[in-house]
């Protein structure tokens, strides 16, 4: 009788209802089991999308998906543990300089990290361009890691929220990726798995990020700090602008070397900017409030603890990195003023030059990217260079092209920037 | 790439917009074949519930269905061809003295029809209960058979609009049945395909059926109306109550042998006059209006045809109907009128009883079913024999019991009955 209850939940929840416990609990653990089939789901997801949860319903999803799989216990890692999430933009690398920086300032940071899918990139592809670094750990090696080195970077067990990822795989080909319940129990399902004692969000509002709109992405912020203070992680989100890709690079081994610049003292502003708030809200998260990060990437912990992280993981933090076979300069055609470098269409052109993948199966290209020459508010002249294309395979350069000149805006003025930390909910 | 084209199309729909031309054909094409997943196309159908579709839409997505499969040409039956199709109800036999009633005054008719599930009965299983009748018909025997005998009911070839098929069992496990634009388009694909010159439509109302008020059922009939002008079949649509269950018989061998009541110029009135409507619309609508059909009732034509019909499928007319194993005669507990017998709740108690089925794949008891001693305004006496609970298997019995009490009202005083024919649109 199985599909006769899926059918009662799914018209409960179409109908506008509010789905009970008993019927959130069992429809979970039936589409885990695979009593409940996809297309059930996926109407089911469509009408969470359309119809929206309460607060009690997001909470009791979120509690059922951790039910589904094991929760990891990190008592034996002896600091206070921390982790951070971003819900993607386009040039976020803030994950590679953050989780080093905040282990070398004290705390350990169990950062599982995703693949990327569409314009935006993967904090595991980025890492996986170093050569000889690899992103699967056992739990085992996971916790030795975390207890030993502070850091750790690495693709979550397929024991944490099996029901999450059997979900967000249905809901990525089914235009049901953008219902806030769906996204915030999906994020902090795991996260909660993991076993982190807390937990900064990094919500972006922009034309590059998921949440177009500031009021969208506090609704998510706060949906998911409820989350997280319900089972007993302390959470925190910053609202950050996305209109405007982070840094001036996007693509995988583009970010990870500037990444670097970052940790040894440099970088772009904008970038440590991110680094520095996200890791003092994590350090005052994890019962380090009177630590000042920007003095560990002054004198060179930070980029200890990265060669370590690195090393820990089989890579080899001084090996060359890939270089692309084929790198076309975009240069200004008038003189003026940089006014926009619109995130999405960057992300685009990133994942048509080979950084991103179409299909979970595909691989990505390590060199492939955008680096940015010029970035909003620079001054340039007529022949300067605006941006560069890399890529693998030439045939990927003309699509990238249109969709970077699209992007990038020459004018004779520029409006103000909007600030890079909007708010902070917690 | 076909995934990604499905997710923009369910996109679309999603977020309320109008689905081109472009878009329908080729998702209604590829989910035939299978490029399209039953989860993308279920999470598309929860989008159309929600959202809705223009008309624009409704009519491609009509034309699309129709044009997955074949077209039967009728020409070669040299009679004017008009159907009839109701949205279904309790003890809706109206198809079986109707169809061959009709063929008694010179129309011929393509009956196509289906099994019931859930609540509703269906017109094929109520005629398997008679010894010898086969439902399935290949196109050529269905031609000749309306070119001689010039009445048919059957089971619809597999030619006719397959990606209906698909998508109605899809809609049925998904919670999306209850969406006018896919009813509106899955009726009137099958009936345009089956090549009908003209079509009246029973559209009913009320408790039993899927159309709880007279504006969603208008709203759906002058969808379809409008679907069959544009197809060139000639549509006329009946609005036709649905609080009470049709006749005194609910089940499936009852209703044949109320059926033939009717062919013999009896019958309950209810049964006899929604008949005769029906079929002086399908006269006019064939361009027969001055035949009257209620000759053909008095002056037996009409059975010859029943029996003509039945025997060329290969039933015996005058075999003796199934008997049910148990019978519950329920009485009235005190004196009064029969204030309501509820169609939803007598359907239910049929279904429970085991004249319908739960799952595509479950058989039917031909004997099982409810028949009422009374119906609303019948004054009686306590003790009298209110209703009858027929199964094969006394364990049917109790859950029936139930369902069947909370049917069946017996006041003080009743309140006038509601019409039968509440509209007609066409």
């Amino acid at each position: 009788m199985s599909g006769f209850a899926a059918v009662d939940v799914i018209r409960t929840k179409r109908d506008g209802g509010v789905l009970s416990d008993a019927q959130i609990d069992w429809v979970v653990d039936a589409y885990t089991r695979g009593r409940v089939a996809d297309e059930q789901m996926s109407a089911l997801a469509m009408a969470i999308l359309l119809r929206g949860m309460t607060g009690a319903e997001i909470a009791r999803w979120t509690a059922a998906m951790i039910a589904s799989g094991e929760r990891l216990d990190l008592s034996a890692v002896h600091r206070p543990t921390v982790d951070k999430h971003s819900t993607g933009g386009v040039g976020d690398k803030i994950t590679l300089p953050l989780t080093p920086l905040v282990a070398a300032c004290g705390a350990a940071v169990p950062q599982l990290s995703g693949r990327g899918l569409g314009h935006t990139g993967g904090t595991l592809d980025k890492l996986e361009s170093i050569p000889g670094w690899r992103a699967a750990l056992s739990n085992a090696e996971f916790t030795a890691q975390l207890r030993d080195v502070g850091a750790v970077i690495c693709a979550a067990g397929e024991g944490l929220a099996p029901a999450d990822r059997k979900l967000y795989a249905l809901r990525d080909v089914t235009g049901t990726v953008e219902a806030i319940p769906l996204i915030a129990s999906s994020i902090m399902s795991k996260k909660i798995a993991e076993g982190t004692g807390a937990l900064v969000l990094d919500v972006k509002v922009g034309s590059g990020a998921f949440m177009k709109s500031v009021d969208d992405a506090r609704e998510l912020a706060r949906t998911m700090v409820e989350l997280g203070g319900a089972h007993g992680v302390r959470t925190v989100a910053l609202l950050t602008d996305m209109s405007t890709p982070l840094g001036r690079t996007v693509g995988n081994a583009v970010e990870v070397t500037e990444s670097v610049e970052v940790l040894a003292g440099g970088g772009p502003a904008d970038v440590v900017e991110l680094t520095l708030a996200l890791a003092r809200e994590m350090l005052a998260a994890a019962g380090l409030p009177d630590v000042d990060p920007a003095d560990a990437l002054r004198d060179g912990r930070a980029m200890d603890s990265w060669r370590a992280m690195i090393e820990a993981q089989g890579g080899d933090p001084d090996a060359p990195m890939p270089v692309a076979n084929e790198v076309e300069v975009v240069r200004a055609e008038t003189d003026g003023v940089v006014a926009a470098v619109d995130a999405y269409a960057i992300g685009i052109a990133a994942w048509r030059l080979g950084a991103g993948r179409a299909r979970k199966e595909d691989p990505v290209s390590a060199a492939a990217g955008v680096v940015l020459h010029r970035r909003p508010g620079d001054l340039v002249r007529a022949g300067d260079p605006l941006y560069e294309l890399r890529a693998d395979d030439p045939a990927r350069i003309p699509a990238a092209r249109a969709e970077a000149a699209r992007a990038v805006t020459v004018a004779d003025r520029v409006t103000p920037a909007a600030p890079l930390v909007i708010e902070r909910i917690g």
